[in-house]
């Protein structure tokens, strides 16, 4: 049986199971979320009204054995960017619905009533139900209240308040195997589920094949082998990103200059060894939680952990560097057990980790409260799950924040907070900052792996020579790999283990039983990213929009006293592929 | 003497007086701002940052007897829009800059210290001094404390609370003949005077000449009086607009279903006699007001009046038709009493009328208060006047508001408050909406004159056919007018009376010795256009920006069940000359 695409239309409360189009067959993932976006959302619209559209879609390998290949992607004209976006996310989702032949899942209208929905998604179709009970409800109340946290075929989508209220940063979170919580993060996907009312996606696979037809089986399994191996002899994906999750980055970003500090006034932070992954994995060991730990079965890298406090209680999960990163240094708090209950917080309120301590250090610019004032933070987030008039500010991101406050040290990129690594020390991040579809987002194109890792070589960070192009290949080589639904860490091994791309190819002809080439996967990456762009021209965003804000020109970093200094012809020609 | 550009550095806290280049020797008020802000502000600086400039200039008539020229503009990056902004307004400031020589006035440059200054503007220069005392305090109390309220050769512009705190809304107050306040209303300009710590700018035109020199005297007499007799003749110059003010038009508006209320929802208020001109007229009337009152001198229309409450005491002066709408007719509010106490709120605040207003709808929208909650509205602008949470997100304007709240029904054009005239059913405001290089702007393109007041013809305001030609004609006479430092209003009388135009290139050429025709001035208000929009589209606004807000294409309004129903190109065609 093939595929299908089940559309979901909250305006009558219908529900249509499609054919898949022949022209989407061999997209899934980011390709195919930003292909139905262009093809059926107006740019112009508004992205809270009844012409957006949110779709869900499993990349190409999701549900399969191969490693790493449960993620979701889901795609909508962005509140807070107002250009397209695809976030991707872990949990158990992408894998069910693949399971369960939904090749892509499309909620579009608005109801007509003022109240909200619940959506029971099984292979027979999409049952629509009023839902009053969990209004208002945190994520994680929620799955406790829905019983599903460790029902194997059950996934789950939720918002949080945040998402409810329609707030720009809100981020639509997903299910995890362990019942904790996943998010498709950025750019304001929750506020735009939120605006079609719907509180929770219920994911019922209880009725699908355990398993997903494969084209060839026994090439499908050599190659899922080769390309498990290639991650796990890599010492990033193999060994550090286990050892300390994400947050190995604070020291090495810190060592480098890179490191935002003060709302990026230097690049090192004279505090990071009290936020480094080294020090959160020790406290994990001595507290008895898990350093390792996976977003979705089947992943060999386990960056995730499991996060307790003092007596050893549970406080989050999936704490990552960007997190830690922006509340600690960015903000100037040391206190790695203030920014676990800070993300739990988050994840609870159903809000961007990134986009909201971003603008913590924001709302510290504006005097709000002191940069450093970690109880401050955490009251600030109180205000945010509130939704008191404070919190509806910063719930909706730095961009507004900055403008609410008359500020202009803030660091965004088409409304959308930058994230780790500085711009001017880190100089390929910057044009991916600059360039990216999705506002600012470093894994759109992840110069730091060739900046600063030294995968894939090295690109110095600190001179311009090489970034434009090194941002570029990454760029396309991670629209192709947002499509396949393989977690975008891959990445490390298929820039230095030669065998790793290959494997990944052999892994999708096997699939669907096609002949694809590496080029015409690349292919694919650089159709993603002009699809992508020629919606956000069309819902104005022009070459003015792929610029750094002005500071980072104006202000040099210390140590390294790194400006940024490309000029607008050299951004623009990231285009030229 | 010729006249000369007065340079204030901020930065160094330096001031440089310079010849006038040849090619802006020709310009004045808005084709001056306009072309300076062009030339020397770079399109995506950001528009609080030290590389924004705010531009005043009287119009090229200004300082003449010519009758209504005493207008000033003022230009800069608009926080608010992104894109140029030029806004002119009365009171005494362009006829004292005008005698003393003074074509324009540029302020650039961010002060080093975080404190606020005053400048003094006299014919030998600027003084550059800190003001610790006066930063917090209200327009109105600014000028008693200063007192300069009836001093003849002192103008001032000021910014009050709202500038200081740079909220996006904020105006520049301007001094009138009777110590009252004027506004250059819209787009921020009183947040760019804030970002450069500005309190206050003194002109002190003691030593000035009390006449200015003209080419040719008896012409220019000649002229004059021409013009005059034109302005009042015309039934709107001459005798609506003086015996109602602009508000006038309300039961007008109302009348043809134009009159947006509750937030756009209908095009005609059930208590539109409550707060028509005529009411407002009968109630200044019985209760010891003026009626009639000019906002400069040289004033022959009088729109202005003096509002007294019950027992007679002064309230607000230059209480406008779009600021009664938008809190009356928009906000559901039919007590003028609550209404001019707001005005005159708003006036100290020294925030933009018709944004402030505007966004009341949009609050009540969200549910801050309900629509028709008067004593809330005023409750609201206190909270704006304090600068809580809450009054930091209403300052911010329309647009945000309804970002940070989540809402859909946000009547803007390029993050600018629509004004007091439905664009479904006044076709031909809509499309000035759309195209102003202002944001959603009726005075950039008033088709209601020719839509509404049958002035220079009739074009049907419900039909399609025509509107675009309507309002191209009048955005580019109207950015001819901005430039002469004439009153707009005296295009009705332009529109009617052969002999108008005529007189108003005649006064030009006697001012100034040359031979400009008709055509010359109509290829300069073209010029400017094109110059405004070339800066916003480097600026990153693209014609996806022409656009309103889907709600006017998907909701009918009544009575006419009239919809938005221009296609893109229809309205793009707009900039085809």
């Amino acid at each position: 049986m093939s595929d299908k695409i089940f559309r979901v239309n909250m305006g009558d409360l219908s529900v249509k199971i499609e054919e898949v189009p022949a022209a989407w067959q061999g997209l899934g993932g980011r390709a195919l979320t930003s292909t139905i976006v262009a093809a059926e959302v107006p740019p112009t619209c508004h992205p809270l009204g009844k012409h957006n559209k949110l779709v869900v879609a499993p990349g190409l390998l999701s549900g399969t054995r191969a490693a790493n290949s449960g993620r979701l992607s889901a795609g909508a004209k962005s509140p807070l960017t107002g250009g397209i976006k695809e976030c991707n996310s872990g949990g158990t989702a992408a894998q069910l619905l693949a399971r369960m032949g939904i090749k892509a899942l499309i909620i579009e209208g608005l109801p007509a009533e003022a109240q909200f929905y619940a959506l029971t998604v099984t292979t027979d179709g999409v049952v629509i139900k009023p839902e009053n009970d969990l209004v208002g409800v945190g994520n994680f109340d929620l799955i406790e209240k829905l019983q599903v946290a460790d029902k194997k075929d059950s996934g789950l989508l939720s918002i949080g308040p945040a998402g409810e209220r329609c707030q720009l940063s809100a981020n639509i979170s997903v299910k995890d195997p362990d019942g904790k919580i996943r998010s498709l993060g950025r750019g304001g996907l929750g506020a735009v589920m939120g605006s079609k009312r719907i509180k929770y996606i219920t994911i019922d696979a209880a009725d699908a094949p355990r398993k997903i037809a494969l084209a060839d089986e026994d090439k499908f399994k050599g190659a899922a082998k080769t390309f498990a191996r290639a991650l796990l002899d890599h010492p990033v994906c193999g060994s550090a990103l286990g050892a300390y999750g994400t947050n190995v980055l604070v020291n090495i970003v810190n060592e480098v200059g890179g490191l935002p500090t003060k709302n990026f006034r230097t690049g090192q932070y004279d505090q990071h060894d009290m936020i480094s992954g080294e020090k959160m994995s020790e406290l994990i060991e001595a507290r008895g939680g898990k350093v390792k730990h996976g977003c979705h079965a089947g992943c060999v890298m386990q960056c995730s952990q499991v996060y307790v406090d003092k007596e050893g209680n549970y406080v989050t999960s999936g704490f990552e560097y960007e997190t830690i990163w922006a509340m600690g240094a960015h903000c100037l708090i040391d206190d790695l057990d203030i920014l676990a209950q800070a993300d739990s917080i988050m994840d609870d309120i159903g809000i961007d980790s990134i986009e909201m301590a971003v603008t913590m250090g924001v709302a510290m610019e504006a005097g709000i409260i002191e940069f450093g004032d970690g109880q401050g933070l955490l009251k600030l987030l109180q205000e945010v799950k509130d939704g008191t008039p404070l919190g509806l500010i910063l719930g909706s991101g730095a961009g507004v924040t900055g403008k609410v406050y008359g500020l202009t040290r803030v660091p965004v990129v088409k409304n959308q907070a930058i994230p780790a690594y500085d711009p001017r020390s880190v100089k390929g991040i910057g044009i991916t900052y600059c360039t990216s579809t999705m506002g600012a987002d470093h894994t759109a194109g992840y110069s730091v792996a060739t900046n600063i890792l030294k995968c894939g070589g090295f690109v110095d960070p600190l001179q311009k020579e090489g970034q434009v192009e090194l941002s570029r290949n990454l760029q396309i080589a991670t629209a192709a790999i947002d499509s396949t639904g393989l977690c975008l860490f891959v990445a490390f091994a298929v820039l230095d283990d030669e065998t790793a791309l290959p494997a990944m190819v052999d892994m999708l002809n096997a699939r669907y039983g096609i002949s694809l080439t590496i080029d015409d996967v690349m292919a694919l990456g650089k159709a993603v990213l002009k699809t992508e762009r020629a919606f956000n021209q069309a819902a104005g965003l022009t070459s003015a929009h792929d610029r750094l804000p002005e500071f980072f020109v104006d202000e040099k970093i210390p140590p390294h006293d790194a400006i940024w200094d490309f000029s607008d012809e050299e951004i623009d020609e990231f285009w030229n592929f």
